[in-house]
């Protein structure tokens, strides 16, 4: 790929403008691009390689669980969406429409797959007949098209990578462990992959999944103190089996509807990843989930230097260690440097005749700019430390800023004043009407977030209109 | 998935049609089922597995010799596809278009992706600047749309998955040799996994694909004398480097067009695998690729039974035998039987009292339903042997079967008898002539299927016309 900058990198500022920023460094890493319809995007593969450890790492957890991949057609017919009121009305407002095929117009048009709900659950109304078909555990790998004009690279675009699972049980405690272990196995890919801490709890009656009877949620908060919506699953209850006719045998002969739920973690992610951990000099990527975990920078072009780096690159790669080296020709160090801290390689090893006489490496931590020395000998040995190093100490500088951003708030004015300035998870009482979510949000743009899965039953007062209230939820501003 | 039929299989028969038997065992095989808009095809979990194997065996080829995946929109503005005149005439008809977008009507349609070729090299224009950004090697894993109002499961539907390459180079050897690597894997994949021997070879002018200079593909014979072509790589020489004007400053500092290939292998695959080796019994799958490979079915519900058949069930997990214990209760053994039968699980493990009694397993082999008995206790060697004699042996079977319905014809006379009759690859001395072709074709349902790649120039008279030629190329009724 061609690099458009040079020695200098003339990136925005995180600190001046971060939406701004957050565009320049998804653009100048080579995470992804602008799509040449308006709202879409393509991802490129640097940004690829990202999204496929978050495919392997959902993969084994499904696989040994029991949960199948499989694939359902893109296009649905307009009439299924209707057969569920709240998911038809949640999303008509933001399908693209096929009206046009094979050069003829057609009787009725057909819906670009926004999500799955309907078309897999028509199938399941077929393949499933008795207790022993029962749980059904699918999943597919796709993209699902939402209509948006604007496009906020992986954050926001019409088009967007997912998976979604689609699972069907005897009774609600099946569906309900479903959901649990699903956002469970979200929360380790936020917390011990992407080294984001994040706030598992469930969603609002006003935020759920349009059909859904409960959505678990994991929530996370970003620099600028608006919290990001990590991935969702979603209790269904009997609404869709009730709609799809999808019913069972149990063993006692009686025909009885299933329990649903489906459950999603999209590209949006990556989007969490660069605004969490960037800073002015680009991405920064926690060493787990990084494609290149070592590059190797030769100070000259030397060519007993040169075979002294191959020497290390080998032996790192032989240990498992993601290593590069890069011997791009009329570069200077300084300007490679730069490309790989805008890529947010998580270690670079420089390495020159100084190094090379000392039999050490310099090694440099893209996270914290530290610089410190190696003995060529424990090169592995000393890498995996500073991965393991890196990976940790990214996710307590994170947890570090979500605890001190999280604050308790019993008064209105408070609440607005935080909101006003640096904003934050704020977890206040609240009565659990409505109308109280609905005003707060106009005022303050802050929406419930969520009520923690850990969070007590306390004696309390709403902070909107004072009557009693039993939890404090999480708001926040939300991307 | 709960199973239609009961101790007797009542499948269609492979022998008295072949079509019919196909869509019988492709849906109760439960490797795909209809989608509710007519055209779309569901690749249900046991298929899907299969294509994870194919998903991995070119991941592995393509990411080590340095293709990287990415993903580009579903959604390309129609005025892109018009840049190459060639493609643009190729796609047209069978397009499907988005009108509507978020309750508006667009004022341009979108084209729902047939293949990916303008929407990537709209951006490769751009990320292309310089001989050191060359090669570019990105694939896609993603579906395609491309009108169709039949189904015929896996063979022909509106959606079909597939990986897509798109590679650019700095002269022409580079993406001739990129399309001669593609094909490779291609015939590995068919031959070494799925027991399918193929021709290698390039197709016709008539019968390239809508863009390209030389189309290279594998060609495979099915059970009904029909060839099904296996997968194609396409020289694009300079075609779309000129409509999308994807320039490169080459070492000398001149600016100079790419050279491009693309390349694909589709789900269409998995029909071949059907057709080539299923039999009255159900479908028949190689061990390689088969998702379960050895089914153990205790013939009775004993405790001590079961505990035996438990212990050799681990014993071969631990040694990487995708394996399956059959405990359904319930279910007579034959019923068991013949639902492993359907499905093509390559052994069949029969155990009973009286295998216990005298410490061995009886084996029933899927392809050619001989049985035996193996020694307890080298259960995982004796087993492993079976896979590989049954790898071994689909393959020579099918390349038997190849080999005698291969016949080089000189007569047009005897040519046609063989297209009324038993079909097969006919090769033939043909001038090369479009028009000898078109007739041929008119005439006999038969096109040209490639020319192989190890063909020898020779003196001929063309089988249609008599005039000069050159070559045989292979001639065949297809799919």
């Amino acid at each position: 790929m061609s690099q458009s900058f040079g020695d200098k990198k003339d990136l925005k500022k995180k600190s001046e403008n971060i939406s701004d920023w957050y565009t320049d460094v998804v653009l100048k890493a080579e995470l992804a691009d602008y799509g040449p319809v308006r709202g879409t995007m393509i991802v490129r593969p640097y940004g690829y390689a990202i999204w496929e450890f978050v495919q392997d790492l959902m993969n084994s957890r499904m696989k040994a669980y029991g949960v199948q991949n499989a694939y359902f057609p893109l296009f649905i017919p307009y009439s299924f969406l209707q057969k569920e009121k709240a998911h038809v009305e949640g999303f008509s407002p933001e399908l693209a429409l096929v009206t046009v095929g094979g050069g003829e117009q057609l009787a009725e048009p057909l819906v670009v797959r926004p999500t799955s709900e309907t078309i897999m659950y028509d199938s399941y109304s077929k393949w499933i007949q008795s207790w022993r078909d029962l749980p059904l555990l699918i999943n597919q790998w796709n993209s699902v098209v939402r209509w948006e004009k604007r496009t906020f690279l992986f954050l926001r675009s019409m088009e967007f990578l997912w998976q979604e699972g689609h699972t069907a049980h005897e009774d609600e405690q099946g569906a309900i462990k479903m959901c649990l272990d699903a956002q469970e196995w979200y929360r380790e890919i936020y917390e011990e992959y992407f080294a984001i801490p994040v706030v598992p709890g469930i969603k609002s009656e006003s935020e759920k999944f349009a059909g859904a009877k409960t959505t678990y949620t994991v929530e996370s908060l970003m620099p600028d103190g608006k919290a990001l919506q990590g991935a969702t699953s979603h209790n269904l209850g009997q609404n869709f089996a009730k709609a799809f006719n999808i019913q069972f045998q149990d063993k006692d002969g009686k025909n009885q509807l299933v329990w649903q739920t489906s459950w999603a973690i999209t590209t949006r992610s990556m989007g969490a990843l660069v605004l969490m951990h960037g800073d002015d000099n680009g991405i920064v990527l926690p060493p787990k989930i990084a494609p290149t975990q070592v590059v190797i920078v030769p100070i000259t072009e030397d060519e007993v230097l040169r075979k002294y780096c191959e020497e290390i690159a080998e032996e790192l790669e032989k240990s498992e260690v993601r290593v590069q080296l890069d011997s791009r020709q009329g570069w200077t160090p300084g300007r490679k440097f730069n490309d790989w801290e805008v890529k947010g390689v998580p270690v670079r090893f420089e390495i020159g005749q100084k190094e090379m006489d000392k039999t050490v490496v310099t090694i440099a931590r893209r996270d914290t700019s530290e610089k410190y020395q190696i003995d060529r000998a424990h090169v592995v040995s000393e890498t995996k430390k500073a991965l393991d190093t890196i990976q940790t100490s990214m996710f307590e500088k994170a947890k570090k800023y979500l605890d001190e951003n999280t604050h308790e708030v019993d008064s209105y004015d408070e609440f607005k004043q935080i909101m006003e300035s640096k904003r934050g998870f704020l977890k206040v009482f609240w009565c659990e009407d409505p109308q109280c979510e609905a005003k707060i949000k106009e005022e303050t743009k802050a929406t419930t977030r969520c009520l923690p899965l850990d969070a007590k039953e306390e004696e309390g007062t709403c902070i909107y209109c004072g009557k009693k209230a039993t939890h404090r939820w999480y708001f926040a501003q939300a991307y």
